[in-house]
Protein backbone atom coordinates (compact mmCIF):
# COMPACT_ATOMS: atom_id res chain seq x y z
CA UNK A 1 0.00 0.00 0.00
CA UNK A 2 2.23 2.52 -0.68
CA UNK A 3 -0.04 5.44 -0.10
CA UNK A 4 -0.32 4.46 3.12
CA UNK A 5 3.57 4.15 3.46
CA UNK A 6 3.96 7.58 2.01
CA UNK A 7 1.44 8.81 4.86
CA UNK A 8 3.72 6.59 7.78
CA UNK A 9 6.66 8.98 6.24
CA UNK A 10 5.00 12.26 6.40
CA UNK A 11 4.04 11.07 10.03
CA UNK A 12 7.58 10.22 10.85
CA UNK A 13 9.08 13.26 9.58
CA UNK A 14 6.51 15.73 10.86
CA UNK A 15 7.75 13.87 14.54
CA UNK A 16 11.54 14.79 13.46
CA UNK A 17 10.96 18.57 13.05
CA UNK A 18 7.97 19.05 15.69
CA UNK A 19 11.22 17.46 18.52
CA UNK A 20 13.22 19.89 16.52
CA UNK A 21 10.95 22.81 17.43
CA UNK A 22 10.83 21.68 20.73
CA UNK A 23 14.45 21.58 21.25
CA UNK A 24 14.42 25.22 20.11
CA UNK A 25 11.73 26.13 22.76
CA UNK A 26 13.10 25.19 25.87
CA UNK A 27 16.52 27.06 24.54
CA UNK A 28 14.81 30.01 24.70
CA UNK A 29 12.17 28.81 27.67
CA UNK A 30 9.24 29.39 25.73
CA UNK A 31 6.60 26.97 26.66
CA UNK A 32 3.90 26.17 24.12
CA UNK A 33 0.45 25.13 24.00
CA UNK A 34 -1.54 23.77 21.14
CA UNK A 35 -5.07 24.62 20.76
CA UNK A 36 -7.64 22.23 18.62
CA UNK A 37 -11.48 21.88 18.24
CA UNK A 38 -13.99 21.78 15.78
CA UNK A 39 -14.84 25.52 14.03
CA UNK A 40 -16.52 27.68 16.55
CA UNK A 41 -16.18 26.39 19.57
CA UNK A 42 -14.03 29.33 20.85
CA UNK A 43 -10.06 28.72 20.12
CA UNK A 44 -9.62 32.46 19.35
CA UNK A 45 -12.05 33.45 22.77
CA UNK A 46 -9.95 31.56 24.75
CA UNK A 47 -6.98 32.95 23.68
CA UNK A 48 -7.89 36.54 23.61
CA UNK A 49 -9.14 36.17 27.32
CA UNK A 50 -5.99 34.44 28.10
CA UNK A 51 -3.79 37.45 26.78
CA UNK A 52 -6.04 39.38 28.33
CA UNK A 53 -6.11 37.90 32.16
CA UNK A 54 -1.90 36.84 31.86
CA UNK A 55 -0.83 40.47 30.15
CA UNK A 56 0.87 41.14 33.54
CA UNK A 57 2.20 37.96 34.26
CA UNK A 58 3.26 36.24 31.11
CA UNK A 59 4.59 38.00 27.64
CA UNK A 60 2.47 35.44 25.34
CA UNK A 61 2.74 35.01 21.25
CA UNK A 62 0.37 34.00 19.23
CA UNK A 63 0.91 31.48 15.98
CA UNK A 64 -3.27 31.26 14.25
CA UNK A 65 -3.06 28.54 11.70
CA UNK A 66 -6.49 29.24 9.40
CA UNK A 67 -6.98 27.87 6.56
CA UNK A 68 -7.81 30.66 4.82
CA UNK A 69 -8.07 34.68 5.90
CA UNK A 70 -6.27 36.66 8.64
CA UNK A 71 -9.24 37.65 11.31
CA UNK A 72 -8.20 35.89 13.71
CA UNK A 73 -4.88 37.15 13.97
CA UNK A 74 -6.19 40.56 13.73
CA UNK A 75 -8.72 39.89 16.96
CA UNK A 76 -5.36 39.44 18.81
CA UNK A 77 -3.34 41.76 17.36
CA UNK A 78 -3.17 44.64 20.26
CA UNK A 79 -3.09 41.79 23.08
CA UNK A 80 -0.02 39.82 22.05
CA UNK A 81 3.50 40.28 22.57
CA UNK A 82 4.21 38.86 18.92
CA UNK A 83 1.67 37.29 16.22
CA UNK A 84 2.43 34.91 13.07
CA UNK A 85 -0.89 34.06 10.57
CA UNK A 86 -0.17 30.93 8.40
CA UNK A 87 -2.72 30.17 6.28
CA UNK A 88 -2.83 26.26 5.54
CA UNK A 89 -4.85 26.61 2.10
CA UNK A 90 -7.30 23.95 0.61
CA UNK A 91 -5.21 20.89 -0.23
CA UNK A 92 -6.54 18.28 1.92
CA UNK A 93 -3.19 17.56 3.40
CA UNK A 94 -3.54 21.35 4.91
CA UNK A 95 -6.52 20.40 7.12
CA UNK A 96 -3.72 21.02 10.13
CA UNK A 97 -0.96 22.68 10.96
CA UNK A 98 2.06 20.79 10.72
CA UNK A 99 5.38 20.99 12.23
CA UNK A 100 7.09 22.48 9.57
CA UNK A 101 5.29 25.68 9.36
CA UNK A 102 5.43 26.25 13.23
CA UNK A 103 9.08 25.89 12.51
CA UNK A 104 9.39 28.73 9.87
CA UNK A 105 7.00 30.66 12.02
CA UNK A 106 9.32 30.29 14.92
CA UNK A 107 11.82 32.32 12.79
CA UNK A 108 9.46 35.21 12.55
CA UNK A 109 9.11 35.46 16.66
CA UNK A 110 11.16 37.30 19.15
CA UNK A 111 12.06 34.26 21.39
CA UNK A 112 13.73 35.64 23.69
CA UNK A 113 11.19 37.71 24.60
CA UNK A 114 8.27 35.13 24.88
CA UNK A 115 7.29 33.18 27.83
CA UNK A 116 4.13 31.46 26.28
CA UNK A 117 3.44 30.53 22.64
CA UNK A 118 -0.22 29.81 22.20
CA UNK A 119 -1.14 28.18 18.60
CA UNK A 120 -4.46 27.69 17.51
CA UNK A 121 -4.58 25.28 15.21
CA UNK A 122 -6.96 25.06 12.04
CA UNK A 123 -10.73 24.33 13.07
CA UNK A 124 -10.64 20.47 12.55
CA UNK A 125 -11.44 17.25 15.05
CA UNK A 126 -9.60 15.13 13.24
CA UNK A 127 -6.21 15.90 11.25
CA UNK A 128 -4.78 17.82 14.07
CA UNK A 129 -4.48 14.52 16.47
CA UNK A 130 -2.20 13.00 13.86
CA UNK A 131 0.43 15.91 13.77
CA UNK A 132 2.46 17.43 16.94
CA UNK A 133 4.25 20.66 16.41
CA UNK A 134 6.65 20.69 18.98
CA UNK A 135 4.20 21.82 21.49
CA UNK A 136 4.55 20.80 25.30
CA UNK A 137 0.82 20.66 26.07
CA UNK A 138 -2.23 20.02 23.91
CA UNK A 139 -5.56 21.51 24.84
CA UNK A 140 -8.85 20.10 23.05
CA UNK A 141 -11.87 22.52 23.38
CA UNK A 142 -15.74 21.15 23.46
CA UNK A 143 -18.43 23.66 23.45
CA UNK A 144 -21.80 22.66 24.58
CA UNK A 145 -23.71 23.09 21.57
CA UNK A 146 -21.86 20.54 19.64
CA UNK A 147 -23.14 17.94 21.63
CA UNK A 148 -22.08 15.44 24.40
CA UNK A 149 -20.71 12.89 21.57
CA UNK A 150 -17.69 14.23 20.35
CA UNK A 151 -15.48 12.65 22.46
CA UNK A 152 -17.19 9.12 20.87
CA UNK A 153 -16.87 10.26 18.08
CA UNK A 154 -13.82 11.86 17.45
CA UNK A 155 -11.92 9.58 19.86
CA UNK A 156 -8.08 9.99 19.39
CA UNK A 157 -8.14 14.25 19.93
CA UNK A 158 -8.98 13.52 23.12
CA UNK A 159 -7.29 10.46 24.21
CA UNK A 160 -3.53 13.08 23.73
CA UNK A 161 -4.99 16.12 25.14
CA UNK A 162 -3.93 17.19 28.54
CA UNK A 163 -6.46 19.86 29.19
CA UNK A 164 -10.09 19.33 27.55
CA UNK A 165 -12.36 22.93 27.90
CA UNK A 166 -15.88 22.09 28.10
CA UNK A 167 -16.98 25.67 26.65
CA UNK A 168 -20.12 27.88 26.00
CA UNK A 169 -21.16 26.81 29.72
CA UNK A 170 -23.75 30.23 29.64
CA UNK A 171 -25.51 27.97 26.60
CA UNK A 172 -26.07 24.86 29.17
CA UNK A 173 -30.01 26.04 29.88
CA UNK A 174 -30.63 26.49 26.01
CA UNK A 175 -29.29 23.19 24.73
CA UNK A 176 -29.80 19.61 25.55
CA UNK A 177 -26.09 18.62 26.33
CA UNK A 178 -25.33 15.59 29.07
CA UNK A 179 -22.64 16.74 30.74
CA UNK A 180 -21.99 13.57 33.01
CA UNK A 181 -21.61 11.44 30.01
CA UNK A 182 -19.84 13.95 28.06
CA UNK A 183 -17.19 13.50 31.52
CA UNK A 184 -17.47 10.02 31.43
CA UNK A 185 -16.63 9.45 27.82
CA UNK A 186 -13.51 11.84 28.38
CA UNK A 187 -12.24 9.66 31.44
CA UNK A 188 -12.87 6.36 29.83
CA UNK A 189 -10.72 7.58 26.49
CA UNK A 190 -8.18 9.51 28.80
CA UNK A 191 -8.30 9.68 32.59
CA UNK A 192 -5.35 11.94 33.03
CA UNK A 193 -6.80 14.73 31.06
CA UNK A 194 -8.10 18.10 33.37
CA UNK A 195 -10.96 18.76 32.86
CA UNK A 196 -12.76 22.46 32.94
CA UNK A 197 -16.15 24.05 32.47
CA UNK A 198 -15.86 27.31 31.02
CA UNK A 199 -17.73 29.99 29.30
CA UNK A 200 -15.17 32.02 27.78
CA UNK A 201 -18.10 34.92 27.40
CA UNK A 202 -18.76 35.33 30.98
CA UNK A 203 -15.42 34.23 32.21
CA UNK A 204 -17.47 31.89 34.32
CA UNK A 205 -14.80 29.25 35.31
CA UNK A 206 -12.00 30.73 33.67
CA UNK A 207 -9.77 30.94 37.01
CA UNK A 208 -8.82 27.18 36.97
CA UNK A 209 -7.77 27.30 33.53
CA UNK A 210 -5.41 30.97 33.86
CA UNK A 211 -4.33 29.01 37.28
CA UNK A 212 -2.87 25.86 35.30
CA UNK A 213 -1.56 27.50 32.41
CA UNK A 214 0.66 29.62 34.95
CA UNK A 215 1.45 26.72 36.62
CA UNK A 216 2.66 24.69 33.73
CA UNK A 217 4.89 27.99 32.61
CA UNK A 218 6.46 28.11 36.03
CA UNK A 219 7.74 24.23 36.44
CA UNK A 220 8.71 23.91 32.53
CA UNK A 221 10.99 26.81 33.89
CA UNK A 222 12.07 25.28 36.85
CA UNK A 223 12.56 21.97 34.48
CA UNK A 224 14.94 23.87 32.27
CA UNK B 1 6.58 17.72 -5.20
CA UNK B 2 6.30 14.01 -5.24
CA UNK B 3 3.76 14.45 -2.70
CA UNK B 4 1.47 17.14 -4.32
CA UNK B 5 1.10 14.64 -7.39
CA UNK B 6 -0.11 11.99 -5.74
CA UNK B 7 -2.78 14.27 -3.70
CA UNK B 8 -3.54 15.24 -7.14
CA UNK B 9 -3.83 11.25 -8.48
CA UNK B 10 -5.93 10.62 -5.56
CA UNK B 11 -8.72 13.23 -6.17
CA UNK B 12 -8.49 12.51 -9.80
CA UNK B 13 -9.21 8.85 -9.19
CA UNK B 14 -11.66 10.32 -6.53
CA UNK B 15 -13.38 11.59 -9.58
CA UNK B 16 -13.98 9.22 -11.99
CA UNK B 17 -15.04 6.75 -8.92
CA UNK B 18 -17.73 9.16 -7.70
CA UNK B 19 -18.57 9.26 -11.73
CA UNK B 20 -19.36 5.99 -11.63
CA UNK B 21 -21.67 6.22 -8.50
CA UNK B 22 -23.72 8.69 -10.03
CA UNK B 23 -24.23 6.68 -13.33
CA UNK B 24 -25.31 3.94 -10.88
CA UNK B 25 -27.47 6.20 -9.12
CA UNK B 26 -29.11 7.50 -11.84
CA UNK B 27 -30.06 3.93 -13.24
CA UNK B 28 -31.87 3.64 -10.10
CA UNK B 29 -33.28 6.73 -9.93
CA UNK B 30 -32.25 7.28 -6.74
CA UNK B 31 -31.04 11.09 -5.99
CA UNK B 32 -28.33 12.35 -3.69
CA UNK B 33 -27.47 14.55 -1.36
CA UNK B 34 -24.09 15.00 0.54
CA UNK B 35 -24.64 16.64 3.86
CA UNK B 36 -21.85 18.48 4.75
CA UNK B 37 -20.41 20.80 8.27
CA UNK B 38 -18.25 21.14 11.32
CA UNK B 39 -19.05 18.40 13.81
CA UNK B 40 -22.53 19.32 16.41
CA UNK B 41 -23.77 21.30 13.72
CA UNK B 42 -26.69 19.49 13.17
CA UNK B 43 -26.34 17.33 10.04
CA UNK B 44 -28.06 14.30 11.87
CA UNK B 45 -31.33 16.03 12.96
CA UNK B 46 -31.01 17.81 10.05
CA UNK B 47 -31.61 13.87 8.53
CA UNK B 48 -33.59 12.99 11.55
CA UNK B 49 -36.27 15.95 10.90
CA UNK B 50 -36.09 14.70 7.04
CA UNK B 51 -36.70 11.44 7.47
CA UNK B 52 -39.61 11.84 9.45
CA UNK B 53 -41.14 14.64 7.54
CA UNK B 54 -41.18 13.13 4.52
CA UNK B 55 -41.63 9.76 5.08
CA UNK B 56 -44.79 9.42 2.97
CA UNK B 57 -43.60 11.00 -0.29
CA UNK B 58 -40.10 8.97 -0.34
CA UNK B 59 -37.91 6.03 0.66
CA UNK B 60 -34.87 7.64 1.73
CA UNK B 61 -32.01 5.86 2.65
CA UNK B 62 -28.86 7.11 4.79
CA UNK B 63 -24.95 6.62 4.39
CA UNK B 64 -23.37 7.87 8.07
CA UNK B 65 -19.68 8.84 7.55
CA UNK B 66 -17.62 8.76 11.12
CA UNK B 67 -14.04 8.53 12.06
CA UNK B 68 -15.82 5.76 15.01
CA UNK B 69 -18.68 5.23 16.55
CA UNK B 70 -22.32 3.78 15.25
CA UNK B 71 -24.24 6.73 17.44
CA UNK B 72 -25.78 8.52 14.27
CA UNK B 73 -26.79 5.43 12.59
CA UNK B 74 -28.62 3.60 15.60
CA UNK B 75 -30.19 6.90 15.48
CA UNK B 76 -31.88 6.75 12.22
CA UNK B 77 -32.11 3.00 11.61
CA UNK B 78 -35.81 3.23 12.83
CA UNK B 79 -36.81 6.13 10.32
CA UNK B 80 -34.79 4.95 6.92
CA UNK B 81 -35.16 2.78 4.20
CA UNK B 82 -31.75 1.25 4.39
CA UNK B 83 -28.72 2.32 6.48
CA UNK B 84 -25.04 1.58 6.30
CA UNK B 85 -22.68 3.14 8.60
CA UNK B 86 -18.81 3.94 6.95
CA UNK B 87 -16.19 4.50 9.37
CA UNK B 88 -13.10 6.38 8.18
CA UNK B 89 -11.01 5.83 11.60
CA UNK B 90 -8.20 7.97 12.64
CA UNK B 91 -5.82 8.09 9.25
CA UNK B 92 -4.95 11.94 8.10
CA UNK B 93 -6.66 11.15 4.75
CA UNK B 94 -9.87 10.11 6.57
CA UNK B 95 -10.92 13.13 7.42
CA UNK B 96 -13.66 12.77 4.50
CA UNK B 97 -16.23 10.09 3.10
CA UNK B 98 -14.35 9.40 -0.21
CA UNK B 99 -16.87 7.81 -3.66
CA UNK B 100 -14.66 4.59 -3.16
CA UNK B 101 -16.56 4.20 0.10
CA UNK B 102 -19.65 5.54 -0.95
CA UNK B 103 -19.36 3.02 -3.72
CA UNK B 104 -18.52 0.07 -1.31
CA UNK B 105 -21.57 1.05 0.18
CA UNK B 106 -24.21 1.60 -2.28
CA UNK B 107 -23.75 -2.24 -2.57
CA UNK B 108 -25.18 -2.82 0.47
CA UNK B 109 -28.68 -0.70 -0.48
CA UNK B 110 -31.50 -2.15 -2.15
CA UNK B 111 -31.29 0.74 -4.42
CA UNK B 112 -34.48 0.10 -6.22
CA UNK B 113 -36.70 0.47 -3.53
CA UNK B 114 -35.16 4.28 -2.61
CA UNK B 115 -35.84 7.78 -3.98
CA UNK B 116 -33.73 10.22 -2.30
CA UNK B 117 -29.93 9.06 -0.67
CA UNK B 118 -28.88 11.56 1.85
CA UNK B 119 -24.97 10.86 2.67
CA UNK B 120 -23.77 12.26 6.37
CA UNK B 121 -20.45 13.35 5.65
CA UNK B 122 -17.58 13.29 8.40
CA UNK B 123 -17.85 16.05 10.54
CA UNK B 124 -15.20 18.49 9.35
CA UNK B 125 -15.23 22.06 7.08
CA UNK B 126 -12.06 21.39 4.94
CA UNK B 127 -11.40 17.82 3.93
CA UNK B 128 -15.08 16.82 2.23
CA UNK B 129 -14.88 19.71 0.23
CA UNK B 130 -12.43 18.19 -2.32
CA UNK B 131 -13.75 15.12 -2.52
CA UNK B 132 -16.76 14.37 -4.69
CA UNK B 133 -19.03 11.35 -3.79
CA UNK B 134 -21.04 11.00 -6.76
CA UNK B 135 -23.91 13.08 -5.24
CA UNK B 136 -26.42 15.25 -7.22
CA UNK B 137 -26.27 18.12 -4.61
CA UNK B 138 -24.19 19.48 -1.89
CA UNK B 139 -25.70 20.61 1.37
CA UNK B 140 -23.52 22.38 4.00
CA UNK B 141 -25.03 23.69 7.68
CA UNK B 142 -23.56 26.23 9.45
CA UNK B 143 -24.61 26.63 13.10
CA UNK B 144 -25.09 30.17 15.20
CA UNK B 145 -23.26 29.19 18.02
CA UNK B 146 -20.44 28.92 15.36
CA UNK B 147 -20.00 32.38 14.39
CA UNK B 148 -20.65 34.13 11.67
CA UNK B 149 -17.20 33.96 10.08
CA UNK B 150 -17.15 30.58 8.99
CA UNK B 151 -18.08 31.54 5.15
CA UNK B 152 -14.71 33.62 5.70
CA UNK B 153 -12.52 30.86 7.33
CA UNK B 154 -13.32 27.66 5.25
CA UNK B 155 -14.48 29.28 1.60
CA UNK B 156 -14.10 26.06 -0.36
CA UNK B 157 -16.75 23.88 1.13
CA UNK B 158 -19.25 27.24 0.85
CA UNK B 159 -18.46 27.79 -2.66
CA UNK B 160 -19.30 24.34 -4.18
CA UNK B 161 -22.90 24.30 -1.49
CA UNK B 162 -25.91 24.20 -3.47
CA UNK B 163 -27.78 24.69 -0.30
CA UNK B 164 -26.05 26.38 3.01
CA UNK B 165 -28.31 26.00 5.56
CA UNK B 166 -28.07 27.84 8.77
CA UNK B 167 -29.03 25.97 11.78
CA UNK B 168 -30.12 26.96 15.67
CA UNK B 169 -32.18 29.31 15.22
CA UNK B 170 -33.47 29.19 18.11
CA UNK B 171 -29.98 29.84 20.06
CA UNK B 172 -30.33 33.39 17.96
CA UNK B 173 -31.43 35.58 21.10
CA UNK B 174 -28.45 33.76 23.00
CA UNK B 175 -25.40 33.86 21.16
CA UNK B 176 -23.40 36.86 18.84
CA UNK B 177 -24.31 36.22 15.27
CA UNK B 178 -24.11 38.65 12.48
CA UNK B 179 -27.11 37.03 10.36
CA UNK B 180 -26.44 39.42 7.13
CA UNK B 181 -22.41 39.18 7.56
CA UNK B 182 -23.37 35.63 7.19
CA UNK B 183 -25.68 36.09 4.19
CA UNK B 184 -23.07 38.59 2.50
CA UNK B 185 -20.51 36.00 2.92
CA UNK B 186 -21.89 33.09 1.37
CA UNK B 187 -23.32 35.59 -1.22
CA UNK B 188 -19.66 36.76 -2.20
CA UNK B 189 -18.30 33.59 -2.34
CA UNK B 190 -21.59 32.10 -4.19
CA UNK B 191 -24.49 33.98 -5.32
CA UNK B 192 -26.29 31.13 -6.75
CA UNK B 193 -26.68 28.82 -3.04
CA UNK B 194 -29.96 28.67 -1.93
CA UNK B 195 -29.67 29.58 2.02
CA UNK B 196 -32.38 28.51 4.82
CA UNK B 197 -32.65 29.61 8.13
CA UNK B 198 -33.91 26.89 10.40
CA UNK B 199 -33.51 24.81 13.46
CA UNK B 200 -33.64 21.42 13.36
CA UNK B 201 -35.25 21.90 17.18
CA UNK B 202 -38.40 23.39 16.93
CA UNK B 203 -39.24 23.23 13.32
CA UNK B 204 -39.06 26.65 12.44
CA UNK B 205 -37.90 27.12 8.69
CA UNK B 206 -38.03 23.96 7.91
CA UNK B 207 -40.90 23.81 5.25
CA UNK B 208 -38.53 25.54 2.77
CA UNK B 209 -35.57 23.11 3.11
CA UNK B 210 -38.19 19.56 2.58
CA UNK B 211 -39.86 21.73 -0.33
CA UNK B 212 -36.78 22.19 -1.87
CA UNK B 213 -35.92 18.48 -1.23
CA UNK B 214 -38.86 17.47 -2.71
CA UNK B 215 -38.64 19.46 -5.80
CA UNK B 216 -35.17 18.36 -6.62
CA UNK B 217 -35.96 14.36 -6.17
CA UNK B 218 -38.72 15.34 -8.69
CA UNK B 219 -36.72 17.16 -11.41
CA UNK B 220 -34.31 14.27 -10.94
CA UNK B 221 -36.81 12.18 -11.77
CA UNK B 222 -38.08 13.55 -15.10
CA UNK B 223 -34.67 14.46 -16.20
CA UNK B 224 -33.67 10.19 -16.46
Amino acid sequence: MKRIEIIQNVLEANETVASRNQQLLDKHRVFAINIMSAPGAGKTSLILQTLTRLKGNLNTAIIEGDVASIVDAEKVQSKATAVVQINTGNMPESCSLIAAMIESALKDLPLDDIDLLLIENVGNLICPSEFTLGEHRRVVISSLPEGDDKPTKYPLIFVDADVVIINKMDLFPHVDFDITAFHRSVKGLNPKANVFEVSCKTGEGMEKWYSWVLEQVKTNATRL
